[in-house]
């Protein structure tokens, strides 16, 4: 697959671990991008040039080199792995097993570690709030059940590396910020360890520190679009 | 694709608008399969048996007839697609545009608008439980960001039918029973009359009125698996 024609433009804020899993995505495959800030705090995803991009009002979004763009961080995932089709295979079955993770990402991971990540760390909400506490309580259920997989298994889908592995990592990685316990989930914590030591690998340290200097030149984007 | 050489076996709770769409999709394909009951409500997702076959303890649950298992609804829409393959496109833009419907079901639209139906319908709980009215309003959104796909285009992902319409279809067409005003979206309101429209689709009351013969039935397979 040659690489794009013209270079992605990764609409996103560097607080939001869905927008990092773009971003460490087009790190991995070495896709040309360029970061468009948008901060969330700031509403400037509520504004009405955003909502023509995505009626959601979230981000991230992908815009390709075609000009269309693309939403939900996990869908912008598969699209790019048509660089590297290992991490998304077409056989239905394995293909559905990544999509397990994925969909359980969506749905019992991602809503309690980031929620309580978000609330916690950017709202100023207290740890015994009843809201993060339900949230604690559940996120800990979905990390109890990734580590049924990987107390056996070094990646979640298959035996190697998928793009469920890369969904998983931003909010698991920051679990113990928001509040997550990851000392009895040894499985998870060698798996962790094992996606950060694979070249090419980013972390949300990472993203936190290139976000300084990318801001200045990526509002100018924004505005310029 | 050859229909499967064993019947699948759905492992559902009627009431679970993600077990409908599992039941649709496999109404609509005319593929053969045993429903297996599992009682949300009395917590047979909670026993020691059913966490071996999915560690989430939630229903669906689609058995394969290589007896491998399959969870998440949306994976499963995906993987009974190679079934017609029109519905699941391989191409990467369509298949992702699909993707990005089947990720706002699971993160925007089913946690609102089946949370608030199973809170009201089978808790019992009040309608201005703030817990209700909270869900009751992100659905609404989540409906509003329907309607502008759909006040434009037959269908969600593409021109035509899309495993992403089968995925939003069951809490949508339910919506209303859970407090949801459909009346100020009109294309949601044709996209469903479309759907129900079409041949072999199903609808909810058709599942639980076939429900009562299949429960002493599938009682009997549940404890004899």
């Amino acid at each position: 697959m040659p690489q794009p024609a013209h270079p992605f433009k990764l609409y996103a804020d560097p607080r939001s671990g869905n927008c990092f899993k773009v971003w460490l995505m087009l790190g991995l495959l070495d896709l040309p991008f360029r970061w468009v800030s948008v901060d969330i705090l700031r509403r400037e995803t509520q504004t009405a040039e955003f909502l023509r991009m995505n009626p959601q009002g979230i981000v991230p979004v992908l815009r390709l080199s075609s000009g269309e763009t693309l939403c939900e961080s996990n869908a912008i995932l598969c699209y790019l792995a048509q660089w590297n089709p290992h991490w998304f295979p077409s056989e239905p079955l394995n293909q559905a097993r990544v999509l397990q993770w994925l969909f359980f990402e969506q749905n019992s991971h991602e809503p309690n570690l980031a929620g309580a990540h978000f609330m916690t760390r950017y709202l100023g909400r207290a740890q015994d709030d009843p809201e993060i506490v339900g949230r604690i309580e559940r996120g800990h259920r979905a990390l109890a059940v990734m580590e049924q997989r990987l107390a056996r298994h070094d990646y979640l889908a298959g035996e190697t590396l998928t793009v469920a592995d890369v969904s998983l990592y931003p909010y698991t990685g920051t679990a113990p910020d928001a509040g997550f316990n990851l000392g009895r989930f040894p499985g998870i914590r060698a798996w962790l360890a094992r996606l950060e030591a694979r070249p090419r690998w980013l972390t949300i340290a990472a993203l936190a520190a290139s976000h300084g200097s990318l801001l200045d030149w990526s509002k100018r984007v924004l505005h310029g679009v």
